[in-house]
């Protein structure tokens, strides 16, 4: 039986490692890092110096993700590149590493928030061919409170965790943390509505804008240009929040 | 001007802490630690060995939390219960932290959910006299889905973040992760849901359960009244979501 570590790494910071997180690399004999092309290159490159920084000669495998076919029904385009990316996993698996042997995949953020290794492993796990530890990470959502020195939630108020997509579609249905918006939504919201912005979160390189919607969307949205435009990607989240009365 | 420090240290497993989390409390002069009476003590307990692990000779000051009125309207208890710890708080900074000094606050999980900490120094904040900064911990959400190894989410939707209050109040409005809840909720609710549940999380201690709520939420009851009875206090979290088509 072999064993796959799926290690949260947190959000760019390379001390947001927990100690259970530096220990389970360490007990890994070979690290898979996903290489996203070029313009997420910067991230591989967290992720190399997580390693280097903890770990001495550590065994580093990258593997190129393919990209998700966008234009296919978004359900069936996320199973498709799932399945591509499980054929990619079986074959690093048995390529690198050894019966009762170790590996590690490093996941930016947790593995249980909008990541998808769970998912793409959970068939092989259920074949029995291989035991699964999940170790937590740092989220963005908790570097963005953090950053904000805010508490993510009202006083005995609910929070949804929600993506761009939702938004746009179903709209704000509570306070709201909004990953993966591509689209800009909170252009769209309440302009009373508070909004707690952050790109970058944990690096140096980190942006933070916070205010009432209809005052700061144009500045974020003027930001998130620039800073696109300087890095070539961008990470963001947000939090969307009624005032307190 | 004094810093604060509001450290999340994660559920109880002491490599929980992150290396951001470490060099922030060595950089604190002395360690404020809530006591939260005897039913809580190896509570108090893991944070006193959580320092000691990390630090050599660290400063603790234990300090007494009073109770919340339960018997006042929520709002005004929690108001009250805050004004109460903030007068504590302010005393800790005026006897305990030199000019120019630093402290930190030990806090349970992550400062931003469902932790009061940042709340009670926000005025003290606002007038100027110190700085804040907050360190991102582990929080019983990523300890409940790592220790399940599970995501959080189902692909592309949203989840919610509540309180057993608030779940027997409002009903579930979507997949839900469900905290402090003293009224086990979860037996009221659709018996078709999946429930993800999980006690002392992190500890050597924990206990999870998971399966169609009909079939495992007697065992849940069952085992959270035998574990409250032997440790004296129970801490647990769980998921309830609709089942994959």
């Amino acid at each position: 039986m072999k064993t796959i570590l799926v290690v949260g790494i947190g959000t760019g910071n390379p001390e947001h490692l927990t100690v259970q997180g530096i220990n389970a690399l360490r007990r890994a004999q070979v690290l898979f890092i996903p290489d996203k092309g070029a313009e997420k290159s910067e991230l591989a490159k967290v992720r190399r110096d997580i390693c280097e920084r903890y770990l001495e000669n550590p065994r580093i495998v990258e593997y190129t993700v393919p990209r998700r076919n966008t234009a296919a029904e978004y359900g069936q385009g996320v199973a498709d590149w799932h399945s591509a990316l499980r054929e990619i996993f079986s074959k690093l698996l048995a390529e690198h590493v050894t019966d009762g042997g170790t590996c590690a995949f490093l996941v930016w953020g947790d593995p249980g928030l909008y990541d998808s290794t769970l998912r793409i492993i959970d068939p092989l796990r259920a074949k029995g061919e291989f035991a699964v530890e999940v170790v937590p990470g740092i989220t963005s959502i908790q570097a963005l409170t953090a950053a904000h020195g805010i508490a993510l939630n009202r006083i005995g108020e609910p929070v949804q965790i929600t993506t761009g997509r939702r938004l746009g579609e179903a709209g704000l249905a509570a306070d709201s943390v909004v990953m993966l918006d591509g689209q800009t939504a909170f252009t769209e919201v309440d302009p009373e509505l508070e909004i707690f912005w952050g790109a970058y979160l944990g690096t140096p390189d980190q942006i933070t804008i916070a205010g009432r919607v209809g005052d700061v969307a144009q500045s974020i949205l003027q930001a998130r240009q620039a800073a696109r435009l300087q890095h070539g990607w961008i990470m963001d989240i947000y939090l969307l929040r009624h005032r307190e009365p």
